[in-house]
């Protein structure tokens, strides 16, 4: 299943991607669990499939599959609810597949050909830093970049989702625990990443983790290991890389993480990111306002986002 | 005010501690509305002085003097409603007075004198780094220690909790957007925060900030700078310092940190913390099963926990 976020008259609930349409899914298991009879349609699918993917994620594999029949159900009765349960895509705005995640762990010097590149060795630990929720925007979100630093940046990375609570979670158990899958483009501001020796003020910026298309669940990539990642500048090849090069797989990341920390549902893990970031080249490129983003991923698909000059605006 | 959540039979609520009482802050405004003749009572309380601090502090200073003046009617009328409002302090758990914010920043480097015993510049910028909530811990929480380190180390942190959503805030404002003001004890893996140059898998450990004993409301401290700042493992100080020494300020931080993104009600600060840390003595001193480590801060009171050997049990 393609989850999603979607925006349509002002409401922002969870959805299905099929071919170009968007279902709801609180809606059409309502529509479901009704035609079954259910008289309590409604608390029954608030409680197994809510309406935004936050507390879906909550609900593990069972609401995945409640949902996913749900499509099933409303693409074979269409009619049979009172309430809009499908759209066209083009009439919604998607948003990100995560909206308020407790957790937004990053992983650094990840992929094997970069590291080696750089002379370096194939560190024993990852390296782990964090962003906070104020950063997640949707894959039709422009990319503010506000004028606190010249050294807007990407980094393109692979990224999955727990789906279901992990504390010392072992290797061969942990794609239990993986949700799904998406892209998110770590935006960073360079030099605020490296005035200090800690890079959580560069990283965690409003609006620098895009993220999207969809998540695609993890029942539909079995193994994550083999997909190629490509990242574009206004439609230049800029980062390339395949996961198969992580030096810590998505496997790896749970069971080490799982041993610090409890992860829960919803928590997001961007896996690192391949050479060919911007402040790498010769001379340096950033982003300027108006360049486009793009990365693709094998079996994901692909987020593409306009960067946007933006002034800050202050609160009241 | 002295907030705190409570647990009692059961329940987490919001409260407030007056002498050795706890009152029940959404039971007393439901009271209060009651007595006024509000038929609304329940959702009126609800919205304006909701039964958990992390949604209390959404409604800034309207709702915590909503909150005040709703101690006051229960403390003088104290059998006018038909639940239970007051508590004896020893009758119910004391929780931290934030339990699951969206960001906890944590300042490195903050304190002048210590900074310059080690013979480093003052910085130009704060270092900031992070933890997540998985590491909040109440002040009657014993202070994990898992077995995954020997280098289990304390630090003192006089923290603050962000009142009012902030964006572009300037120092003269900062002060409006504190909620208050508590203690954290940010504990920390010191030989798994050195590993690599980030330091979040050291600090993000399940446990690691045991916070309290209440948040101080920030009319109580109109000047958060000049208070003493002591740490005592089993009654030995180890750390002294007063927050007068602060680099930045709270009001600087406010200011620097809503220029970078958007802070929310209910986000932690942690300050920083002085000179005197067990991998900083000789020899090294770390904690261990048992031990008792006291931070104590002029006008918020002691945060006192215990450590204790704990495992990690897996999730199934």
């Amino acid at each position: 299943m393609k989850l999603i976020n979607f925006t349509a008259a002002g409401h922002t609930r969870a959805g299905a991607i099929v071919d170009n349409k968007v279902i709801d899914l609180n809606y059409a298991y309502q529509a479901q669990l009704k035609a079954e009879g259910k008289y309590r349609y409604e608390a029954i699918a608030k409680a197994y499939v809510p309406n935004n993917t936050d507390e879906l994620y909550q609900g593990g594999k069972e609401s995945l599959k409640l949902a996913e029949s749900a499509v099933d159900f409303i693409l074979a009765n269409p009619e049979s609810f009172d309430k809009k349960v499908v759209y066209n895509l083009d009439d919604v705005k998607v948003e990100a597949p995560v909206q308020r995640p407790g957790k937004i762990i990053c992983v650094g010097h990840n992929y094997r050909e970069h590291i080696l590149e750089m002379g370096r060795e194939i560190p024993s630990n990852p390296v782990i830093f964090a962003k906070f929720a104020n950063t997640i925007l949707g894959p039709e979100d422009a990319i503010p970049h506000y004028p606190i630093s010249d050294q807007l940046d990407y980094e393109a990375e692979f990224t999955f989702v727990v789906g279901k609570q992990a504390r010392n979670v072992s290797e061969e158990d942990a794609l239990d625990y993986v949700a799904g899958y998406t892209i998110t483009n770590d935006v960073t501001y360079r030099d605020i990443q490296r005035r200090t020796l800690q890079w959580l003020q560069g990283k965690t910026v409003e609006g620098s983790a895009p993220m999207g298309p969809y998540l695609v669940t993890a029942d539909e990539i079995p193994n994550p290991s083999g997909l190629d990642v490509v990242l574009k500048v206004n439609g230049e090849v800029r980062q390339k890389t395949n996961t198969a090069n992580l030096v810590f797989t998505v496997q790896k990341l749970v069971a080490f993480l799982s041993n610090l920390m409890t992860l829960e549902p919803g928590d997001v893990v961007l896996t690192g990111t391949p050479g060919g970031v911007g402040v790498a080249m010769n001379p340096p490129q950033f982003l300027k306002d108006g360049d486009v983003v793009r990365i693709e991923i094998d079996q994901i698909g692909a987020l593409e986002n306009k960067v946007k000059a933006t002034e800050v605006v202050a609160t009241v």
